[in-house]
């Protein structure tokens, strides 16, 4: 897995671990039972803290898209992905992203095609595997 | 002006104070030209930091939703909006949150049809002014 961190986005580095853990989900690049690099070789290959890694893998834990044990270490696991707790956080920040759209001016056909094109971008990957 | 926070939210005080600023302005409860309350005022009426409160400003000035100044303190701005910023993080938030939404088994038309529900209730808010 080739992970990628931008070390000038103003996005915390264990949020940009998540999201590109995530994308590799939605992407189909991850699939279950695909094994993830240790805390210990991730933070080494990105050159982060331990914390970090740890920050991110228990977040996806906790959010249900790992497992993580010491045995098989982080596991890519969906059984237990909670849909409660994602809907609520959907809600959050697609509001918070949606109010900033509408103060920019956007239209929600503007918005709509927006994004139209990022799910397909995100879909086209995952076909393309 | 009503701010609130969650304390309980995993979402950082300054964050939620600049949601709840843009949202303000997306349902149009603000208005340019009018006053925020002053980095001490809020940080005593919310009961956080002054740093927090700094911080949330800050970053609502960089995007160009709000002026900063010593004379006239914190004022809704448009002027200065930001679209080219803006549509940079519209790009990497949207692309995140459309990563779980997909990982989550939503399909296109929910997505679509989340977005719009979160639209209107944005928008209807505004036109019920």
């Amino acid at each position: 897995m080739i992970l990628e961190l931008n070390p000038n986005s103003s996005v915390p580095l264990y949020q940009q671990i998540q999201s590109l853990v995530i994308e590799g989900i939605a992407t189909g690049l991850l699939q279950p039972g695909q094994q993830l690099p240790s805390v210990r070789q991730l933070s080494a290959d990105l050159g982060v803290n331990l914390h970090t890694v740890n920050k991110a893998y228990q977040f996806l834990r906790d959010e249900g898209y790992i497992s993580l044990s010491s045995r098989s270490g982080a596991v890519i696991d969906l059984s237990n992905l909670d849909r409660n707790r994602f809907e609520m956080r959907l809600k959050t920040q697609s509001r918070e992203i949606l109010a900033e759209a509408i103060s920019h001016g956007l239209s929600e056909d503007e918005i709509h095609s927006r994004v139209q094109e990022q799910y397909q971008s995100l879909t086209t990957e995952r076909n393309a595997e």
